[in-house]
């Protein structure tokens, strides 16, 4: 972006974007008297020619957020919400191409899942509108166009998975300020925070089924955690990026941050009881403090994109 | 509960109780490579003859809130977990009966439900020490016992729950302050919070199937939500609430708290797009204000002894 | 309340209100170019004739929700906020006199302090309508009306404070699970959750002034806190009620929830250093779990009205 | 970082870190009998020569987390806190030089206000150890050093802060999608996020006064956001962030991020009130979707370095 110098001011301004967060989207198709439900979260940042917005405060260049957010509904409506990602680049290409001072959007999107809920009476199999919230992982991505090329990161967060054992930890360095005993029969718990990259940048390769790889992914980041004999999170992490990257070639990198959510034994010592992990052994589940591992996993010869602190999608 | 009055002094002690709260106990059983695990947040509340603990600071009627902490944990492995009701009982009949001072002790106890991971590779059905935390409801129980009666209490919260269709609202009051448009045909949703009282409350009734009893609720409460032609919110609440009596002998009372998350079809005329609910309508949906209705069903007959606002159990 | 008995159907409707909840209203006076601001969260629960709403769905009973939420912002307007409380008994008169069927009004608020932005240019003075939100504790009020009583019931939440000294806490009881070491001179911290019930029944008692008993037992319960040499948290929890019992002939009960917030002087042998408590102490605030206290003071001759479990207000 | 392939196997590391995240530690210094209080939150990341706990689980390499925290609480016992950035050097040095593998360091510190509760009794001079929580803004710092270079990013979060004139927006984008009316006087509230950097880099330039620097940027900060007459909430972001780099020679660049927190002149028409803004505007402070702008400001011929999405720090 070029920056504009006001002389005999020494300041100027550097990187920006703007738009509508959080458009809380809910669409119901119907298909006789089956229902379906798409449940969206849609966040808009727009770039471009927007200087004297700050400079000046002209607006002429400025689309304001509200009409993103208007746009958001209208095209849920037009354009139907075929997957997450198929809606962001609907609304990334409509941005970038329909106003000329914008020349780069940015749509992250959250989606919530829903189940449908059983019946029992007669007529069952009619009622075919009713839903419970799943309320495990909250899937995610984010479309980022500058009218050239596609940049497409998906992922998930708030996945929180225990492994009651099949987990080691020792052979650390030691040093003045060591105090943690080996372990080599553990609890490995985390709240798996993913981002993935795919390959498709532009609109001459075909895409990918979004729909499906998000399956997929996600599938091959549980079993490779469950799996896996894990000596460290971080090796545990490792294993579960080069499964996705080795099984889904749509997928270029894949970035993980992932709090080791402690539970300690609890020492029943003083009480006259045993608390070893043979069998029924109690745990304290700790909040704070907590350790936190973050990694990339990345496609021999692709480039890392995803920066390293993962934000709020 | 008596007070102790201090002359010249206006300000008297009325009721109190005091424990720790929110102890995080993780149980792993074995049984072979088969591991089962209960996750439970267990708050403890103790009342009894503590008078003197506020008025002079004398401790000697004081259990520690760091001793019923060990104790929880202890029991944990002392006793077992077979159902988050179980150990609350075991833990208040603890309190009561081992110190003269405590005379009542109430046991809260969130508890948060996993489902097993399944694995693909050679050996995956040896796999079965992993898993993923569900992410829906919490269920909850609350026991008390004053060393002569019982009165269990269980539940669940943040069970999100939606019908695309079959729900109306009109014919309500119009006054000076009404714009509100009927409705004839409008999304349902709510997050259900629901506290039940059960019918044991001694020693010499046999106990309910705790764990049997749970599931049933639930799937009460998710069908009757579901099956429920819904001309209100209120009306939809009490169906729930009498599916639940009418099926489930063991319990007495049940009290709802359910917000009426509102899903507004959004205007689209503005951009020339018709968004009625026929098929593939747009909702937004709101954060607040929203509706909040609350209400006991009870059989008939019985006391209603939950109050009426639900406090975090 | 009296229920409705259907024949042949073991479930009958108790207890119940309904309206809607957190309304989030800002009003903006002006005083030439000072302003003033006020700023709320306003939530409406309604009771009454209110059966068929549940049995039948019959609306004819029945003041929406969103016509509730109309009249907190027309009221705002009509009437001003003078204060909460003063507020509260606005809304809760209209609906319980003006609709028939409603016969119980609650109105809960909550109030966000802000401060006024100092500013420095020329015309500083002249800038008065800069705010910046204080932050600290949310001031609470419910107003429960039911055509002939009024019960006001103030208070506030997420107050946070803490003694760096003069607290201890031991000669409490010793049993099998106790493993806590006697305290001499502890941090002892807390976050301050109170209501208190005002003396105000009836319209032929002049009011309290809202405005200035708010100041003043928020400023009670600060003094008594700080000032207070504290043998357990009970203590120091029956010293700020007694304080407030004392000194504010308005209140006549007032209950607290605070959680005993622990701060654990570290363990810093392993490392070769001292970690007394004589200066330069070193402590790790922990999360859960925690202690929690509970307890009513009030007047000599009143009653206790004040559930024991506090509810968001 | 260089990254490790391992032949016929597909997927690379690329960056990464680890550490304790959120240890929370206070510490308490007497001076007689007045106290002071710092109470901060610490989180560790460090990185490294760490393939091998990757890629084989060696953890030879490792400094555990668990290590880190120790650290972290020693450190604040031998070396004092005499600012949150100066504590965060003196880790960030310390896990650097000390341990070969680990070649940077990643301090990030939230830092909580209090201020003294005033005491009205005799002696009230002397009780000098009781405080409150302020409660406003959270101060945090970063600071990451790789051996050779420092980087110092301090900042704030949650100042949430309002002007109730002297705000328009108008003269905008109209597209198909536009609803919204130009407006002449309209509140302008927003939560502050930012973020800034030091000119600091090394141990051969003097420190900046990080204490006064913090309280000086934050001064204008809110001044320049009550004096701006804003055009659009990005010309008051720009305005704010100049005034910092014009003033504070220190500061080499600053983001901020700063939604736009929405109040809505409520439409009273319907029930024959008049609300317009010249006296006595009723609002609604909605919550989800609101704007969101950010921007960075820096020096003319300064890097901009400080990412475009501010994470939790």
């Amino acid at each position: 972006m070029t920056v504009q110098h006001r002389p005999a001011r020494p300041a100027i301004l550097g990187q920006n974007q703007y738009g509508k967060a959080e458009n809380r989207v809910v669409k119901i198709t119907r298909d006789g008297g089956t229902h379906h439900i798409r449940d969206l979260n849609v966040s808009v940042a727009l770039s471009g020619d927007l200087e004297e917005v700050h400079l000046s405060g002209s607006n002429a260049n400025c689309l304001p957020t509200d009409t993103t957010k208007n746009t958001v509904f209208a095209f849920a409506k037009e354009h139907g919400i075929a997957s997450a990602e198929q809606f962001g680049i609907h609304l990334a290409r409509h941005f970038v191409t329909s106003q000329e001072p914008i020349t780069r959007a940015r749509i992250r999107i959250e989606e919530y899942a829903w189940e449908r809920i059983a019946t029992a009476g007669p007529g069952a199999d009619e009622v075919r509108h009713s839903f419970a919230r799943k309320g495990q992982e909250t899937r995610l991505t984010q479309i980022t166009y500058d009218g050239e090329t596609w940049e497409v990161v998906s992922g998930l967060k708030d996945l929180v998975v225990l492994n009651s054992t099949n987990s080691e930890f020792w052979g650390y360095i030691k040093d003045r300020y060591t105090t943690l005993q080996e372990a080599y029969d553990r609890i490995l718990a985390t709240e798996v925070s993913s981002r993935w990259r795919f390959d498709w940048t532009g609109d001459a390769q075909p895409m990918p089924d979004w729909e499906r790889s998000y399956e997929q992914v996600r599938t091959h980041l549980l079993q490779a955690f469950a799996e896996t004999y894990s000596l460290s999170l971080q090796q545990t992490l490792y294993q579960m990026g080069s499964r996705v990257i080795e099984h889904r070639p749509e997928v270029e990198e894949i970035r993980f941050s992932m709090p080791n959510k402690h539970h300690f034994l609890v020492d029943l010592k003083p009480f006259g009881l045993e608390n070893d992990t043979a069998d029924g052994a109690v745990y304290h589940a700790a909040d704070r403090p907590y350790g936190l591992i973050e990694a990339t996993v990345l496609r021999d010869g692709a480039e890392a994109r995803i920066p390293l602190d993962l934000t709020t999608i």
